[in-house]
């Protein structure tokens, strides 16, 4: 547990990262920037939250969560210029934080006693509705619904995870199993450029 | 309460297959339908829910309600073209499934014990506000705010289903004039082009 | 608590007015118009009680709050061309509601038991989400991303109180030294045409 909290925390701070590059693209003032960075890293588990009826919203009770965002803000407006360099290291957090998103919403979802289907769903909600609510704040239509397998790499994934969990496979095994998994979709997505069809 | 139940499963799928309309004319991908025609078909009732403090959202402790959606998702993915062709159908249910929801979510609220008021501000909330929700992903403006006295026909509806109630006229008879009001409005005031004032 | 609470409600009206002024604008029919009256007056403290999980939302146990947006409304209505000539009355009691919204939110959340860091910002987000949802709901960047210091003073007044409270400074001093402080920064940042900086 202490690693995947550990990794809830980094995955915060990046998707922390991209949100104030994002609001910083969008030309927002420095409390614009802080209100897109808390919203993408913290949003998604937030609607979690208040959708499942878990109060108050998750963050509240641990405030580790906030200062992960505020050292987030603090290095996008000191290093701004640097941190763009990294964008593979970047991206590898990221995926590795949907990953750790996904399962911790999808479980806290479970403890509430609610569906595993709702479960699913929850994880994914926890992973990716940051991002859509950061996209409706900079007033574009959000970007999953048009780019990559995001979204479906999070409900293969915590599909996955529960498969493995009725299996009865050792706890973090099928946390590794399920990351990694998570990981190669979102590579192999972007790589082989791998689209969901659209409603013709 | 059977029939009811019933409507209120096929509004979910017409809803969401109108939701999944939307979509496809925005070119989103099939992740993206599915999220927009979820949010259609259930975000009106989950806004309700959240306001009113009932949780966790109720579709949550019912899955037919997903799988209502699921079914639309499937059906706008296979048929299209073939829907398309029904739309005075669709409208018919559309409007059927409005007065449905503004009923169910005005009995919803004042189970919790709150006033009649709110009751009939959230029986319009939980029929009008999928709808909101969908185009402000979609990044448009709200339609209600421009369009057809839509909402206004809810809130009418809701006021006389609580007239009637309070009158002690039968359940079923006044769920049966509250909704056949509510489809006469919005035909009236398509065919005869009601608007309400603008502010000058 | 009596004068804060007649405060407060007129703070409702006068951002309820500012909602009603700004859908006009847009062309909003009469319902769109109710509904963004409704959003910016409500929406701040709709949101803080959701992520703080005080349920129902505030207003629902007050019609009070209801009674003022529809005052508020049927104000704009009738008095349009009159209302934009007291700009300035406006924006002094815009900027009181603010203070009051600020001081009242923080407060209801530290009542619940929660850090005085989250009830610093949900005292902000009291105050300046429903603006916030106003804009998404027109479509429009939020104007608090890009203009003038408001939700900094928001924070700062919060800071201030928290500071004052825990010096056990009276009350009623508190409040009046913490709003005149959210008014003055707000009329220095108008006047002097202070700005957040942006991540370069």
């Amino acid at each position: 547990m202490t690693l995947l909290y550990g990794i809830d925390l980094i995955g915060t701070f990046v998707f922390a990262i991209s949100g104030a590059l994002a609001a910083a693209d969008k030309k927002f003032d420095l409390f614009g920037a802080a209100v897109i960075a808390l919203v993408t890293a913290l949003g998604g588990g937030t609607i979690r939250d208040v959708l499942i009826g878990s109060r108050p919203v998750g963050w509240m009770n641990d405030l580790n969560y906030l200062i992960a965002v505020g050292l987030a803000i603090g290095a996008s407006f000191v290093f701004k210029a640097r941190i763009q360099t990294l964008r593979r290291t970047l991206f590898l957090f990221d995926s590795i934080g949907i990953g750790v998103f996904t399962i911790l919403g999808l479980q806290k979802t479970l403890n509430l006693g609610l569906s595993p289907i709702i479960a699913i769903l929850m994880g994914a909600v926890s992973a990716v509705f940051g991002g859509v609510v950061r996209d409706v704040l900079c007033c574009e239509v959000p970007l999953i619904f048009r780019r990559e397998i995001y979204a479906t790499a999070c409900l293969a994934g915590g599909s996955v995870y529960l498969l493995l969990d009725s299996l009865t496979v050792r706890r973090d095994v099928a946390i590794v199993i399920t990351v990694l998994m998570i990981i190669a979709l979102r590579l192999a997505a972007v790589k082989h450029k791998w689209y969901l069809p659209t409603i013709r």
